[in-house]
C-alpha cells in the first residue's frame, strides 16, 4: 500500500522504546488503538485493528478485510485475524499472558470503547489511561522520517505554481483546488493531507475557508493552504497571493504576517519551549496593531498525521528537540476585508532549525489571465 | 461554506426532537461534540466547537478561528466565542442554568476529554454517557436530505464513466483516481467522501485497496469504490470492471456477487432488520460456495457521514424505516486471484426501497486504449 518499502523503519526499536515507557509507568502492556500509532509501531497502513504491545512480544489484531494486508505489512508483531470481535481476541490474549495492567490511549479511545474494553478485560487485567505515550516518541522524527517529510514537502511546494497558474478573477476557488489536487495525484501523492483551503477576497478572512464555489473576485487576497500525503507522511504549507494591484494596507498586512513568521522561525531552537515560538510571532503582530486578528496558534507538529504534538501555542510548554518537525503559520484576519497566512514546515536542528518549504514568500501579485481550468 | 442555502433544514425542529429524547432519559442537556451531529442540529460546518442542547435553548461554543463562520452559519442556537477554553465556557453556562444532568456522546468523546469534562463540570452537574442519541434521528433522512443525497449520488455516478475512459493496462491505479477526483472537483464536489479505492488485478482481492502506484495489469478485475461530498452529504458506490477477456471463473464470481447484491436489495423493506438484509446477500454467496470470501458486512448508513448507523451486518438488529439511506455492497475476494464488489445506495420507501445509484451493473469488460492521463 505504501510507495516505498518500509524496511528502513525499525519497528522493533520503536516498540522497545514504548515497552521501556510502559515499565516506567508500571504497565505490563499497551493496547494501541490510534491507527497512526499502530502504523508507527508495526507498519500497518489499513484503517482497522489493534496492537497489543507487551515486553518483547507484540500482537496485531485485525478483521477479515485486512487479512492479506496485515500479513504483508506488519513487522515486529504477530498477526491475528479472529473469527469473532477483535476485542474479545485481545482479551483472550491478555488472559493467557502475564499481563496484569493494560494501558489504553485515553486521547484516542472513546468513552464507549473504553467502557467495553474495561468490561471485557475486567477479570483479566486492570485498565489504565495513558496520555501521549506513543506520540512522545513520534514527536522526534528519525532521519528516514525527515527524508519522507522532505519529499512530501517538495511535492506539496511544486503544487503552488500549478495553483498560481490558474488563479484569476472569475475562476471558482474550487476549480483552483481541483487543479492543485489533480497535480498532486499526478505527481504521485496518495491524497491530500486535509481539505484544501482556497479563500479569496473577503473569504480570506476565514482562517479555515475551504475552497468554495465562489469565484475569485477582481481584487483581493487569495489564501492557499494545502498539503499532500506521500509514503504516509504529510506536508502542509500556506501562501497568500494578491489578485489585482494591492494598496498600502494590503502590503502592510502581508509584511506584518511575514515578519511575524520570520520571527517565529528565528525563535525555533532546541531547548526553547513552543510557547516562546508562539509569542515571538504574536509580539510582532502586536507591535503592528494586529494582535486581535491573529486568532489561532502559531503551528503544530506534522508527521504521519497532519496535526500531531506539539502544539505551537502560547500556553504550551513542550520543549523543542532536534528532529521535531513543526509548522510555523501565523496569520491576520480582518473581518470584512481579508486575511493573510504564511506557513512553512521546519525541522529542528542541533542549533536552530531548517526551513523545509522551498517556495518563495515574496508578496506575489497576479494580474495575468491563467489558462482555462476544468475544461 | 455550503453550496446550497441550509434554510430548508429545520434545525429548531431537530433540536426539539433531541430535547424530547433527553426528557425520556432524565437528562437536562446534551453536550454535542461530534461535528456531524453539530452540523445536523445547528448548521455549523466548521471543524471545532461544541453545542449545548437544553430544553428550549441551545448554545454553540467555538474558538476565534470560527467567529465569523459560526455567526453566519449557526441557526437555532446562540453563538459564544469565549476568550479562554471552550469547555470552561460550557461549564460557566451550565453553572448559571438549571441544568443538573448533562449527557455526553460516549461514542464520540475520548476518555481524556470526558475526564476533563467531568472534572470541570463536577460541582455544577452530573455527567452521563449517551449512545447514538442524535444518530437515532439522523438515521431517518428528511425529504430535503434525500434530495441532497440524490444529487451527491448523481454526481458520483457521473464519475464512473470518467474512470472507465482512462482504465487500460499500464496506467497506474493512482492515475485513474486522479482523473476521477479531478472530474469530481470540476463537477462541484466539495471533495471525496473517503480515500478512493482503485484496486486492479490481484489487488482487487484487497477489500480496501487504496489507489496505489501499481499499474493496471493486462488482465483482471478492477474494483472502483469512491464517493463525493456535495452540499455536506456523501455518496458511495462501487463497480468492478474487467480488463481483457474474462474467463468462466471471473464471470461466475461477478455474477454471484451481483446476485447477492440483488438479493440484499430485494430484502430491504420497512420492518425488516438490517441483519436480514445482510443474510440475504450472504446466503446467495454461500450457495455459490463463496461465503468465506465475503469478509465484511453488507452495508452501512450514509448521510452527513460516509459511515453512519445503521450497520447492515449479520448480528445487528436495527429495524429499517422509510427514509433510511443505506449502501448495499456485498463482495467476494479470492486471495491471489482477485475480487469483486458491487455497491449501490438505496433509500427505504414505504413499501420496499428505491435504488439511488443509476449506473449499470452489467459486467463491463475493457479492451480499448483510453486517452493519455496525467499529461
Amino acid at each position: 500500500m505504501t510507495e516505498l518499502p518500509d524496511d528502513e523503519m525499525d519497528y522493533r526499536k520503536r516498540q522497545h522504546r514504548v515497552s521501556q515507557a510502559l515499565d516506567v509507568r508500571h504497565l505490563d502492556a499497551l493496547l494501541v488503538t490510534h491507527m497512526p500509532n499502530i502504523r508507527y509501531l508495526c507498519g500497518f497502513t489499513g484503517s482497522a485493528g489493534m496492537l497489543l504491545v507487551a515486553d518483547g512480544r507484540s500482537t496485531f489484531f485485525t478483521d477479515g478485510r485486512y487479512r492479506e494486508q496485515g500479513r504483508s505489512e506488519v513487522q515486529g508483531a504477530g498477526v491475528v485475524v479472529p473469527k469473532g470481535p477483535v476485542l474479545d481476541a485481545v482479551a483472550r490474549a491478555v488472559a493467557v499472558s502475564r499481563v496484569k495492567t493494560v494501558g489504553v490511549e485515553g486521547e484516542h479511545m472513546s468513552v464507549a470503547a473504553e467502557t467495553k474494553v474495561a468490561r471485557i478485560l475486567r477479570s483479566k487485567a486492570r485498565v489504565r489511561q495513558t496520555r501521549r505515550l506513543v506520540e512522545e516518541h513520534r514527536m522526534v522524527k528519525e532521519p528516514a522520517e525527515v527524508e519522507r517529510l522532505r519529499a512530501a514537502v517538495r511535492l506539496g511546494s511544486s503544487l503552488f505554481d500549478k495553483a498560481v497558474a490558474v488563479i484569476r478573477p472569475g475562476v471558482t476557488e474550487r476549480a483552483v483546488a481541483a487543479e492543485l489536487e489533480y497535480a498532486a495525484r499526478c505527481a504521485g501523492a496518495a491524497g491530500m493531507a486535509f481539505e484544501t483551503i482556497v479563500a479569496a477576497g473577503r473569504r480570506s478572512a476565514l482562517p479555515h475557508g475551504l475552497a468554495s464555489l465562489q469565484p475569485i473576485p477582481r481584487r483581493g487576497f487569495v489564501v492557499l493552504d494545502f498539503g499532500v500525503i506521500l509514503a504516509g507522511y504529510c506536508s502542509d504549507m500556506t501562501r497568500t497571493v494578491y489578485v489585482g494591484k494591492p494598496g498600502a494596507e494590503a502590503r502592510r498586512l502581508y509584511q506584518a504576517v511575514w515578519d511575524a513568521q520570520q520571527a517565529a522561525i528565528a525563535a525555533v531552537r532546541p531547548g526553547r519551549t513552543v510557547g516562546e515560538v508562539d509569542r515571538a510571532a504574536r509580539s510582532v503582530l502586536r507591535r503592528a496593531g494586529l494582535a486581535r486578528y491573529f486568532t489561532h496558534s502559531t503551528g503544530h507538529g506534522v508527521g504521519l498525521e497532519i496535526h500531531e504534538p506539539p502544539r505551537i501555542a502560547r500556553e504550551e510548554e513542550d520543549v523543542l528537540r532536534p528532529g521535531m518537525v513543526i509548522t510555523i503559520e501565523p496569520g491576520a484576519y480582518v473581518p470584512g476585508y481579508g486575511g493573510v497566512r504564511i506557513e512553512d514546515m521546519v525541522v529542528v536542528t542541533s542549533t536552530s532549525c531548517e526551513v523545509l518549504t522551498p517556495t518563495t514568500k515574496e508578496f506575489l501579485t497576479l494580474r495575468e489571465s491563467g489558462p482555462v481550468v476544468c475544461s
